[in-house]
């Protein structure tokens, strides 16, 4: 990997590592930063600026939360961090409070090293915001992996037992003894700096930016983490801190600051991940959000094999589709399975977004072949029983 | 699995097994069948007649050709045969005539059993119908894997040793010593009781519908490897004998011969098959076809990871998308690789059919997680790239 000085070097631009941005003025088009080693401040002038101040991982805002031993995950100094921790400290008892992608992967990546993991989680079922079906899917896998999930169970204090670690945590429901606390309680976007500058921020509390990336002032741009961006299906700015998205987003900001007429179309949603064996992956709304907007929703579930069913390695998968009536048109797509599911979504989300109807989608021409489908592929057999609730 | 008889016996429909069709008269719709087993003949009257007489392989047309150790791969009784003639024989080299599907297929099947596999194939480069881009990957995995593929060696004569066995084949190019020869060829269409019938047979020499399946005759329909099938994006008939197509093909026969108005679109020439560890995937035109359409064509290469370079499991692959230009309308994609191929060709199969622009298809919000993807999937990367060609 190249380092930030060596491209500096090469492509004539300033880098200025370990310094932070304290102030950005609008008005006068200059930027305050600081040396974060020497303690100095520097002022620069800018013609054009692009915000890419990314987020950070939401605080529990509970007594206890500076031990030593209570760990997020954003980026990869955390990680080594954690990983520092467990070979220096070998801790058992692991605790995770929240249920998204990362707590679910990280008590993954805990339990493959033997420990025993627990999540707690204030609501009712892991990734919350996904179908419930979904959170059926996940849930069974958890057990099935030996990671208990602990429904309904508030973080309320995290307490020590003399020294400077967590030795318990205490939820809503009871105190528990713990070696390790992961804090995964998603992100929040750094907008302080564009919001102290006078940046319209949105509803969500990220940046506010037009399709071109650009803020309210015509100067400055904004991409990444730090940003909202454009729910195509939903109409609406939301906030959806993914890496395609910010990586994306970054590139129409540079290419606008540069002078360029780049415009990024924004989301529908797509999104998978895995946790142990179980793919999950999402495109555009769930039923709840389609029905939140105020639409006349119709679903289809269905359980199907990730290939023909003689096949070697096929695994059941179970898919949910989205769609408006009477029109047919499909809003989403939600799969979990062993097998298959990750790579099966692009093709519905290529359908959400030439707002294709369940109709068309039924008479798509698949590909097959019996070791990595069904003659009729899952997806068709879906929008196929979808036709008849229309 | 359910035998016919309990079928009959439960829905009413009287069936004849180890029967064949000898006749079929529209003018006075009936049928003459004649009992395999017993010779006997009967007339059964219709009133809606469906036409599903298959495909058989095509035959080599060369002396030799009824040998034992002569075999096609057409249907279940055919795979048992080969088998047991390789458990009962041993045979150790066996030559495959022919390039397609079955022959790939089959020489990874001798090649797991360690018989020295060759491949004589009159043409150049195997599976020739598509992109040389995947022809090229393909003979690559031949010969990692120790398959000899001969190009331009066409079959002239199947030489005995005194018995009734083939014991050389001989090419334009020389004559080899075989154990077992696989006749490959692909297949032709059942259509001759049609065309005895009447019906019109189409260019392709495989039986004429309309899109309800329907022949010329209004009381007949056809469906499956005996009859031709709409090409979407060549507006055309062709003839592509594929599972799936059959089976879809078969609904709408089925419903429309009982009084339905079902009407199948038909195909855009998706398609996957495995040949060792190589994936290969294919949908809409190719570079060739699309031009012989008179189309001013793009094309766009690209060689990318299945997933993140760094997850475990991370390999090549090569897609190459096919578009119009100037308008950037998308017409094929064909893809290549040894993970993560296959379940990815419906997307571009979708866009095809959507007749979405590679301008859309770049700006597309595809899932993404290390272990399935990059953050920009490989076909939003080529849909990019393609741009600069329009």
């Amino acid at each position: 990997m190249r380092r930030p000085e060596e491209f500096k070097e090469k492509q004539g631009i300033d880098v200025f590592l370990r310094h932070k941005v304290n102030k950005l003025d609008p008005t006068t088009r200059k930027v305050e930063v600081e040396d974060l080693e020497e303690g100095e401040k520097k002022i620069l002038d800018f013609d054009k600026a692009v915000v890419a101040s990314g987020a950070r991982s939401r605080r529990l805002g509970i007594p206890g939360e500076e031990a030593p031993n209570l760990f997020t995950l954003k980026d990869l100094g955390d990680a080594i961090r954690v990983k520092q921790y467990l070979d220096q400290k070998r801790p058992s008892r692991v605790a995770i409070l929240g249920s998204g992608y990362i707590g679910l992967e990280m008590a993954e990546a805990f339990r493959e090293r033997g420990l025993e993991t627990t999540i707690y989680y204030r609501g009712t079922r892991p990734v919350s915001h996904l179908e419930p079906e979904i959170s059926e899917a996940v849930l069974r896998e958890l057990e099935e992996k030996g990671v208990e999930f602990l429904q309904e169970h508030a973080p309320v204090a995290l307490h020590k037992n003399g020294g400077e670690e967590i030795a318990a945590l205490e939820t809503s429901k009871g105190r528990y003894p713990v070696d390790l606390v992961l804090s995964a309680l998603g992100v929040v976007p750094n907008a302080e700096i564009a919001h102290e500058a006078g940046l319209r921020i949105g509803r969500t509390g990220a940046i506010w930016t037009d399709p071109g990336q650009k803020t309210d002032h015509p100067d400055i741009y904004a991409a990444g983490d730090c940003c909202e961006v454009q729910h195509q299906i939903l109409d609406d700015l939301v906030y959806m801190p993914l890496g395609d998205v910010a990586n994306k987003q970054g590139r129409v900001a540079g290419e606008n600051a540069a002078g360029g007429q780049a415009t990024f179309d924004g989301v529908i949603g797509s999104m998978c991940f895995q946790v142990f064996s179980l793919e999950v992956a999402t495109t555009g709304l769930t039923e709840n959000s389609a029905k939140d907007k105020g639409l006349d929703v119709g679903v289809q579930k269905i359980k199907a094999s990730s290939k023909v069913h003689y096949m070697p390695g096929a695994k059941p998968l179970e898919l949910k589709i989205v769609f408006e009536r009477p029109s047919g048109r499909l809003l989403g797509g939600h799969m979990a399975g062993k097998e298959g599911v990750a790579r099966r979504i692009n093709t519905l989300a290529v359908a959400v977004q030439s707002r294709m109807t369940v109709q068309a989608l039924s008479r798509m021409d698949f590909a097959y072949a019996p070791q990595f489908s069904a003659p009729f592929d899952p997806i068709l057999i879906a929008a196929e029983q979808a036709l008849k609730k229309l």
